[in-house]
């Protein structure tokens, strides 16, 4: 089968996960697509003199969502992804006025911008040249029950700004609804753990993945999981870090304990040694943290 | 000259950093040592039927203090981590009421011990085999005015429970009194990033280092920086995760800025597109975290 592109233009774009999505497309599990997607400000900076006053309403346009068949409430939808390329010639970097790490302190200018100009396979901060190492920022599925813009990371995905989002690593997603319904946006050029200033390199991609749905899994996610080359990680986003140190350790044990036959006791006291906790962001309106766990101490779960 | 060894037994133990400690050992800069650490329960928990009711008074006992000759406030202590070798057959990971990431969990039993027993370069847990992987828990100088018990990290270092204090390793700490005044203890065999049941798996170490005045240095340095083979990283300890992160994210700038000739703003943007914040642990009574730059963006400070 042809690979299918799912374009932003043609195809929508959404600014809140809600329970009621509806599909712009529906994928067959296990079918191949191509995601474009736009920058998280939508193309409005475009120049170090653009700059943005305050985060607008609608940021994060999510293209999507993409319908799989089969996916039922309780599944899991396993997202491969190929890879994330850049399809424009720069990035921006950006503060703006109550946003961000430092927001408080005195000695950061809000809003300033920088573009990073695209060059070959790197993009420029001032005449520093950095690699392109591109991920997704929002990524996720329709919720249970709440709705979550696409500032907001939670449970079902969405503003998760986690670098492994990233061609080569493997997304899964608990599914809540009929049809899972992903939508993704928001791609960075480059973003360092933590996202300190707010923002990545904000680009727009082209965004290769297959989608499966994973019927009667192994084991009951309810928080999104990230499998790379070395690691499983758990992904949780909460209001304060040590509340999402909390989750992402507990579903670390949950997992743990699944693999070995620990008690959620031996399985903490083991997570304490291998692997470890990972900072994704600190700056959205809830921040996300994952709990690494190294292949050799656990298979797949599903 | 000899390498010297500074033992725990012959030399003395301290409980608490303070402004005023007294040298058991004097050491030239550039003088190399060995230092003998204990496990940070003193011996106390040598089967997992040992138990822990409480975080005892003493506890994390450091070997030193240090004095490195001609260290002066201002001055920065280079510390070469050269080796960390275990020298007990066993290590313990446990839970001790009331502390650790999980001790509201109702699922979590404290207290619990889990001896760990080394087999060549590996240490078991139950049945499984995990690499030892050697790291300093407590490692500080002699702090500017208050005192900090050794579960405690703070400015001077102290209680830091960071990963990268490993062999190969360089640590640099401001020097607050006069010859800065090192010590260090509360090694693991393995720890994860946050160590988040309370403890790595606690070990005694025989510790090789380098200590070196670095007069006048080039930086002024507020907070414990490590150097591994390609990061630099901020270290720094405060309430909460949030307000450690914005600390690590400020000495960030800071490198950045004196690198580079940016303002904070430019420093604050760049950093969030390479290297990012790290977890060290999330469990004393102050918090650690890292921002890790890569070298290639940041040559040495000093």
């Amino acid at each position: 089968m042809a690979r299918q592109t799912v374009a932003y233009d043609a195809d929508g774009l959404i600014y809140e996960f809600t329970p009621t999505l509806e599909p712009v497309y529906t994928a067959e599990s296990g079918e191949s697509l191509t995601v474009e997607t736009i920058d998280s400000i939508g193309g409005a900076v475009q120049e170090d003199s653009d700059v943005v006053d305050e985060v607008p309403d609608e940021v994060n346009g999510a293209t999507g969502p993409i319908a799989v068949e089969g996916a039922e409430p309780g599944d899991v939808l396993k997202v491969e992804i190929e890879d994330v390329r850049v399809t424009e010639d720069r990035g921006r970097v950006l503060t703006i006025p109550g946003f961000g790490l430092l927001q408080e302190s005195d000695e950061i200018e809000e809003p300033k911008t920088r573009v990073t100009p695209v060059e070959g396979d790197m993009i420029r901060f001032d005449d520093i040249d950095v690699p392109i190492q591109p991920c997704i920022g929002t990524i996720g599925v329709a919720p249970t029950e709440e709705s979550y813009t696409t500032l907001v990371p939670h449970d079902h995905g969405g503003n998760l700004d986690t670098t492994d989002m990233t061609g080569g690593t493997t997304a899964y997603f608990p599914v809540f609804q009929e049809g899972a319904l992903l939508a993704m946006g928001d791609s960075k050029a480059a973003m360092a753990d933590g996202e300190m200033c707010g923002t990545g390199a904000e680009i727009s991609t082209d965004i290769d993945i297959t989608v499966t749905v994973l019927s009667n899994p192994g084991f009951e996610l309810s928080r999104p999981v990230v499998e790379t080359a070395d690691l499983w990680k758990t992904i949780a986003s909460a209001e304060t870090l040590e509340s999402a140190c909390q989750l992402a350790n507990e579903d670390a044990i949950a997992l743990l304990a699944n693999e070995h036959g620990f008690d959620e006791t031996d399985a903490h006291l083991f997570s304490s040694l291998v692997g470890g906790l990972e900072i994704s962001q600190v700056v959205d309106p809830l921040v996300t943290v994952r709990n690494a766990i190294p292949k050799e101490y656990l298979s797949s779960p599903f």
